[in-house]
């Protein structure tokens, strides 16, 4: 088979998955509420890739004719990033913020583990490199749903991961290499879709150090692997699946999972990193970069909602044109403008592997590009709900709506501009109240990094021989090393006899 | 009588009053669940009148002996100022960050009459002060839980009461005026704890002008009067009564509620303003004075919680010695006590009405106080949840503690330093989240005016004629108006001969 | 003739033009001090143009094998764009910050008028058009410094030209129309070079309405016409020429005037606007859409220097390894950059415009150029100024290091890093000081409109109908206007039975 | 004698002081033109002291009756600390924003030196304590300025002061001790007002380890002593004396040197710390309390008169109505009034000082104070700049207006408002334009200690006890410490049946 429908997807759910929510087994997991809105999403990705109107979008036609999965083709340019870039933007516009399906994260540490494992094949004679390209063509043939699982438990943040006190599993880890396989354990965490996937590819968050060699381990695995457990974590509570009150909680939802993996085996041939301690930082590191294009689109598309609610609700308010309102109105559209360049200049200038030619997005702009979204979301919520009024502190529930006495009540008085319906003003602040949730805030300045990661990714992909360079020239410090840069611009200030001078 | 007790208050409830909430009558306030957080703090107002240890702090003595509660004195200086600031911080911490009870809006309100209707005497001749007068005797002895019910409806925001199209009724109006009394019409919006209080004090939310005179209307009422109902306002959703998952929010709560006007007849003794349309303005206005110290203060014991749980987060997740983590926190504690400065300076420069003798915290320092921790608090989030981590975004619910088989797993996996058991981490984490709640964000704007009614109060309250005059001095402008502050500082530079000169 | 020869352009300028300065007449402009380093940054343009290594980027071959300025050339699409953007970035790098010549604005005048005469004449039968290409012809042919001239004096803001009090000459007007020409009186402020220039181009730097339709003028004119004074304003205050001291201010400047028209007469052939009040608006208009790629471009050079001198700064403080100086240094690499990439999304994503086929930058991500680069400086100079330790407050004198009792301290004393020399380090700081001047501060505000003007560009520039139609399909509102890119979405979220229902 | 004459003072400057400034010897400081706006700062102090009008405010009179100067007497509680603030505040309005004299930096080392000398005595055995009581007599008695000392020239910011590579001399230390005093080498840097001053009073600026024990050095010093050299710093050049261009710089100054000791012998009975390196963080740390008012204070004198440069900016520009120009107003009456506030409330609610009973200023509000001054600092240069329009970046001299020729144009042309008149609205400018001064900036953010300094002194200082327990008590975590303040706040929520559950 090449691209799997939405009934096989369905049906293979269905496979004794070990899920937990609330404390209990969740024994169906296409029907448990507190899951269908991640489901819809999921599902959604194959509805698109099976639809003659999107296909071209979702999928690609190899030499041989067959049609496979878009997501898993290795992106060589600035042309196919552009064209990641846009499906991405696609399926997130489509379902309201969250790019659907949601192999986009293993992809990337697909990539990353193409490069590192030709580095590797180099330097320690591994078949690292086959195993990686022969799970990427399982990949596009099967077409699953495979979640990247990168950020391990933990536990105290300021110890290594051979350093922990209480246990040593806080990072996954092997405690057994066998013939044909390892065995590993320890959990991961913040693992978005993995009740719904198919499989995990797990690779390390982190460098590590001999000591920590045990740590150094990637592999793919289906999730229903005996040993993996899953424990969901909880967003804000919601009344399932009322889309009226909610209508992007309530619609899409990415279903982040603690992952414990109780010494479960892994096959030989799905093993892509064990103990090579050296190379478990640069995995991280070209995931990090691989990355980083996901969240700087997916976040346009979420942000243009909460812009576009904000130009809605400044209107149905009747206060659209009060200066301050157009100046909070405007600088939304800054920010979401400035996202949507960084993003893009991201993608158009991207940075090539040598060993691969695999292109990423150029590490400067897609990382200012994160930084700039993380960092000023708290202020684009405190404008949307400032544009928004009091209302959006206490609306009364659309269930009022639905009843004819406290529908009376709602549609006169929560009446604003006269040519808006009430309606469409509360489903309006609902849709703000809902895209300023605070559970999306912490997870704006957490998922794909902390600020304070950006930050120092930042610092580090920044071209400072350059700035160092400009600036001794302007400085007229010359005993400096050369930089070509420099050394072809002409001197300045000319020297010319007489000009500026007092004449006599 | 003269203080109530818990079980007095808790049977006058039950008095038919009539309350929707999710499109349904509710039939006893006092076992409705959605209601049970708000009537906890409310109850606590009466456990605490009652309580020996506390009583002295929530009551006063009269001359005649009788205990009074206190909230109802009128205040008169720094000294009764900086007590009723005490007293507001006591109630808030002990009901963690909401002040216990609620009629200090109302006592605003009357205070805000009591200056209003003495100014009115001397110039339209009524006898609404001795009603007022009235009033705050009938509160003193019977100890109601009053509520202040300021803001309208509104409609479209850009139009004056009487210019709204759809209906004339967005801001509570008169709509007849009778011998005995009058008949109003309308809806206050965002009316904190008026399914659970006793009466309701209407006053006037802005200016109005001529044409807008039947909306210039002041009056106070029992809750339960034929023709008022309420419909509750919906703040995010909570499983209830879960202390563990939401140790906030499922412990206090203000329990907005849209009140309803319908054709309300209110007897004359109980009318405090009817169509003197000059004064609706300095009513809204002095209101405004009075009640921005309640801001100011319950926000301190609030934010105490939130930044006590971040140094409790950033120590369980071993980070406490991170510089970066330590710069936040820094923040924070500077962002705390700059708003209890701010508040305590307010209460200790108090205004004093010099008709009434009546004092008002410092209208430039309330306003600051409450103008700076509104415009920093989505920044206070931030660093909130930045300090916590990945973990607030997606922890596991507190349910899954309490089976042994998903607590085995969290129990393991979700400790962060081994000094922290992994419940108080949990715990710890959970209260986070709770005190970053959106709804809270979008209260702490709203509440008590938007960010630019703040900023236009400190407008105008500011010292502008000072600012200018000393600028003036030092640009050497002389022919503006003498300011005495000026005139009473020595002239600079002094005029001295030989200094600064190049000797010759 | 087609360029300029430096001496040509320095001859040129010995023509009898009315320059003031401190309140005295400048006899000779090539020999005043104040203008020395206004002179040294326009002759670097002639240098240029006749280097050979620099005048393929300065110039261009017209189709008869004539060498011609590049700034004068039409623009046409992002291809041309980045060209120019390449030609004033490499300019600017030269000129530490300003970019040579100055005929950039004039160019943008051009090109404003160019598609607002081609409007014209489609509307009121002119012959400004061809009046239009006649000059850039003209400019092409003689290779002149041209000074756009917009701003007016403007007296009281609140008011129209035609409303002013005291005199009606704070817009530059018509005040007599003659056969062969008009007669202008008025004054153009903030005119950079016009000094050193060979001629001014005025244009409107507002909209106009009937009343003030003697306001709506365009021109061009010799800068030594009869009637013509300018004064010229003052930045801070420097040392003339000591390059040590001030490495940035004493190389180049830009030398505002306040040009003062006093009944100037300007013949027919070079008036491109002559009361038609309609069209003031739309040249104000497009003239500030092409202008945006300018700043957005030069000052990229000049924060390269900024940011570069903070990472020598930390370096000899010796303290590039603490993490809050990191900290600041990754903030500056991110808000240089981020100007960078909008510059580029500009150019690269040009509008066109479609009478002309002219090419202009992309509105929305130009003004978010500058209003991100505008808004965040004062930021930039106090992390450069944070980083830079108190040194930078009262460094001694450069001349103390030119007499050996005064060296001999400052070696020993100011040194920091050892492996850095105290010159070093004291040049370092001087660049830092001059990069942080407060004239700069004001002008990256001001030059090219203020922060306010820009925030309306954004709102006026934005892509509302697009956020809203976004927003309204997340809120499920159905009843308003149908949006292409919303159409074309697939239905979210699916429709599908069974999943996410509770299995019975 | 009691206090000094005004001649008396500049009699005594005459004394062989060794001064350079750019790179020569300056012989008479009373002359020096560049001294000349710190002389007349230093001045005022005396002719305030002699006034009769201002001597009770600057001087008080002692048991037996003689007149001491304020400055010099010991603080003891919130009122003695309320009429320091006050008399500081009163010098910073009369000289501009600098405090006149500036013995209050001395003052601060004094006080800290007597709460450490103190200890001292019980722990080392020394007479410390004696000499400073003595010192402290002399000050009174005979009224010089007196410089505090502190900030050594650091080198290698990452390096203690022992461990410096170039030479050891980058901290003062002690080179010899011998039987009736010591010898001292080194820098001290930024040091306020000593070409003008009578004496140093020097102590350690960090704290000490063993191996630097020879830099634990305090003692007190004349200026004129045989060693002493002093190299002005430069702050932005300035026309000497010109009020009208720049009404601020040349009016006020503080003439920060860098002080070189160049092996100076000090008398035993001015030594007040000689090796005891456990106690030189101690006494840094004192001082810092200390010395903490004093920037709260004279900071608010000089943003009252940039905030009315403002207010009156608007007006001459005739934008005072414009919504977004009040905005800005009101942010910087928050900014100057909440300085004042925290200011205020530092010095209402000192500390005592267990030892000595000496006052020093809360560390938490006084710390917030800075911290936030500073902070915001280049946000409010941001805004007046913004208000002052395009003006403040290049208004011609006032030298133009001294010649009726330019007068002329810019009488008519540099007309706002007609309300205002030209010269009024260029004088404002003016000051607006000094005000602004970016060596002010950086000053803002250096004096009294750097923003990162702040931020730790406010972690140091916070009560990060109190809100752990607020919090613990909040997530009803209930085995950490008992904290008094939460064992007093009654339980919450009440323990009341029946309440908010569901009536059956």
């Amino acid at each position: 088979m090449a691209i799997r429908t939405v009934e096989q997807y369905l049906d293979s759910l269905n496979d004794r998955r070990v899920v937990y929510a609330d404390g209990k087994r969740v024994n169906n997991v296409t029907t448990y509420p507190k899951l269908r809105a991640a489901l819809q999403t999921c599902t959604m990705y194959y509805i698109l890739e099976n639809d003659p109107r999107y296909q071209s979008k979702m999928t690609a036609r190899t030499g041989d004719g067959n049609i496979v999965p878009f997501v898993f083709l290795p992106v060589k340019d600035a042309s196919d990033m552009l064209r990641k870039r846009d499906t991405v933007l696609f399926l997130a516009r489509t379902c309201l913020g969250v790019s659907a399906g949601g192999s986009f994260v293993a992809a990337d540490v697909l990539n990353a583990l193409t490069v590192v494992s030709q580095r590797m094949c180099k330097e320690v004679k591994t078949d690292y490199s086959e195993r990686v390209d022969a799970y990427r063509k399982h990949l596009m043939k099967n077409d699953p749903i495979v979640v990247g699982a990168v950020t391990d438990a933990k536990g105290d943040r300021s110890l290594r991961p051979s350093e922990q006190v209480p246990h040593k599993d806080f990072y996954v880890r092997i405690i057994d290499r066998q013939r044909d396989g390892i065995v590993v354990r320890g959990a991961k965490w913040h693992i978005a879709r993995a009740p719904l996937a198919d499989e995990l590819f797990v690779c390390p968050t982190r460098s590590m150090r001999q000591e920590d060699r045990n740590y150094a381990v990637s592999f793919a695995i289906p999730v229903n692997t005996r040993g993996i457990s899953m424990v969901m974590g909880a967003r804000e509570p919601l009344e399932e699946g009322d889309y009226d009150e909610y209508p992007l909680t309530s619609a899409r939802a990415t279903a982040e999972a603690l992952v414990i993996f109780d010494d479960v085996f892994v096959p030989r041939e799905r093993v892509f990193l064990c103990k090579e301690w050296k190379f478990a930082g640069q995995i991280a590191h070209m995931f990090g970069n691989f990355h980083r294009l996901h969240a700087d689109t997916y976040k346009y598309a979420e942000i243009e909602i909460m812009v576009g609610a904000a130009s809605l609700l400044a209107e149905s308010n009747g206060v659209e044109k009060a200066e301050h309102i157009k100046d909070k109105l405007s600088w939304l559209a800054f920010y979401l403008e400035t996202i949507g360049a960084l993003g893009q200049a991201a993608a158009e200038h991207p940075f090539i592997d040598t060993t691969t030619g695999l292109a990423y997005p150029n590490p400067v702009y897609s990382n200012a590009a994160k930084f700039f979204f993380a960092d000023n979301y708290h202020q684009a919520v405190k404008y949307v709900q400032d544009i928004a009024g009091g209302i959006i502190a206490d609306v009364p529930s659309f269930k009022n709506f639905r009843r004819w006495k406290t529908r009376t009540f709602i549609e006169k008085y929560l009446q604003g501009k006269s040519e808006v319906s009430t309606e469409n003003r509360l489903r309006t602040v609902l849709l703000a109240r809902d895209a300023c949730a605070a559970y999306r805030q912490a997870a704006t300045i957490h998922a794909e990094g902390s600020l304070a990661s950006q930050r120092m990714a930042l610092y580090n992909s920044s071209d400072w021989e350059r700035y160092r360079a400009l600036a001794r020239r302007a400085a007229r410090i010359f005993d400096g090393p050369v930089y070509p840069l420099v050394k072809d611009l002409p001197p300045f200030p000319p020297q010319l006899s007489g000009i500026g001078c007092k004449s006599t």
